[in-house]
């Protein structure tokens, strides 16, 4: 365990990655964030430089994880002049939920600059970040993969290799699509129920007994019903991977109802101002009288 | 167990509970089916009179079992001059999936004709009617619950009183578009791997561990990847119950994007013949080059 980590993105998930590999005995080298006091305040706990230049990172470390919010991010950090400076020999382990295609052009760029790049999908959140069995799909070449091996099974539980680069993002772009869609589902469901009269803690025990069942009913039908909406995968990210499912779609001249209505209902989260909660909170939209303004939304 | 049953409605679900009972030790004294060769198999496994006089089967029968395909059947069945014909002292225990103001006039008109009515909604199939093992909620007086109690647990593996008559049909109709919901979702996230060109097998073990996870996967997601689409619920039963919950949806002035979504996928299927299909069938819509007339139905 000789290499040393640097940590592009200390948002939740990053920060608690970088957390369990400390704790697993890596050196935590480097720390970037767009919000510096972000990467300080994880740094209070792994320690590392904490730097606003990207090259930096490069510099002082083996293995760079980026953990970014998207499509723009990965780009901009992948810049010629950026963390693809002197990267000869560095491995970048790229867990961002983005467009498939980027990984590909992310590979490419590494690969032009003597580095080697993988993605790690992540099927999982913040405490299994932080206790190293997240759910990971991982894409890109195979001899990357082995190279990387020993560091993601220190952060996975279940570690899974998909195929080439761009292949693991389709996988987490359909698994979360299905998932949003169950979720907007539930919440429907949930809020005929409370508006029927039903005792919604029978209603979501006959769920679990019958074909209704799925694990999103396990995670948000009780937070649904008590309104409990603290933020694990939030609206703005079911909107926006429901987004790259679609627009696989279209590439794939394919139509899916259900997953554009998913879409509709998360933007529409958005425009109400209800973007930052988590994303069992589209029962908001579906419970009868809960949002002040589900009337004119609807106009 | 000196009660002898009278069975209308001897299709698949009917005629197996029959078997059921027979089985069990109860007289199967009669059996009516609007197709009477459909009453004459199953009285050739569980013997009782096959009529097509519904005020014989009252006749003949202490409780009686009703398994009608939709609420104009129920009407039926019910008027005055049919099962309700001296009546006095019966049980009927209803199991048709209908609109849940059914059961409740149902049971006004029985009681008027000095009977009592429960509803007994099945959330199950056919291999649980055989074996008595269905999944059974209960709407009614609960005195009346109490008397057709040991009847029940004959035919049920989980019985589930939910409230008075109606609510257990408000019940199932919500597992139900839940379930369809979460089985259309379901499809699209095949299908849009099939267009991607994943490895459905690798894709639907993914789910199973995600938040993709169902019940549906489990039950229908092999035969979606394999077109394997007999029936065990069909895709026009689907479209029905989707329709009830949809119908409890306006007058509740609520609005139900996925079930609407939902509810046209299976009423597409029924337009394009394929309404006879299970309703893992949704597939044929999603998946890339399925269906001959895809491309027009989508127009």
């Amino acid at each position: 365990m000789s290499e040393r980590i640097g940590i592009v993105g200390t948002g939740r998930m990053g920060a608690n990655m970088a957390r369990r590999l400390k704790d697993v005995g890596y050196t935590i080298a480097a720390l970037y964030d767009v919000q510096p006091e972000s990467a300080r305040a994880a740094a209070a706990d792994t320690g590392g430089e904490v730097t606003q230049l990207l090259p930096r990172v490069t510099e002082l470390s083996d293995v760079i994880i980026t953990v970014v919010p998207d499509d723009a991010a990965m780009y901009a950090i992948f810049r010629e002049d950026q963390l693809l400076s002197n990267a000869g020999g560095k491995l970048f382990v790229n867990c961002a939920t983005v467009t498939p295609s980027v990984h590909v052009d992310v590979e490419r760029m590494a690969a032009s600059a003597g580095a080697q790049s993988l993605e790690a999908c992540m099927a999982s959140s913040i405490t299994q970040a932080r206790n190293g069995t997240l759910y990971l799909m991982i894409g890109g070449k195979r001899e990357t993969f082995d190279r990387a091996r020993p560091l993601l099974e220190k952060m996975s539980a279940s570690l899974k290799y998909i195929g080439e680069a761009g292949s693991a993002a389709q996988v987490k772009a359909l698994v979360n699509m299905v998932m949003n869609i169950n979720t907007a589902g539930l919440a429907e469901g949930l809020g005929l129920g409370s508006a029927l009269g039903l005792d919604l803690a029978m209603l979501r025990d006959v769920f679990s007994q019958t074909g209704a069942n799925s694990r999103v009913l396990e995670t948000d039908g009780e937070d649904m019903q008590n309104r409990d909406h603290d933020v694990y995968f939030s609206a703005e990210h079911a909107a926006k991977d429901s987004g790259i499912a679609l627009s696989l779609a279209r590439d794939a001249d394919l139509r899916l109802p259900l997953s554009e209505a998913t879409y509709e209902q998360y933007e529409l989260m958005k425009r109400l101002g209800l973007g930052g909660l988590d994303k069992s909170g589209v029962s908001e939209l579906t419970f009868p009288g809960r949002h002040p303004q589900h009337a004119t939304a609807h106009a």
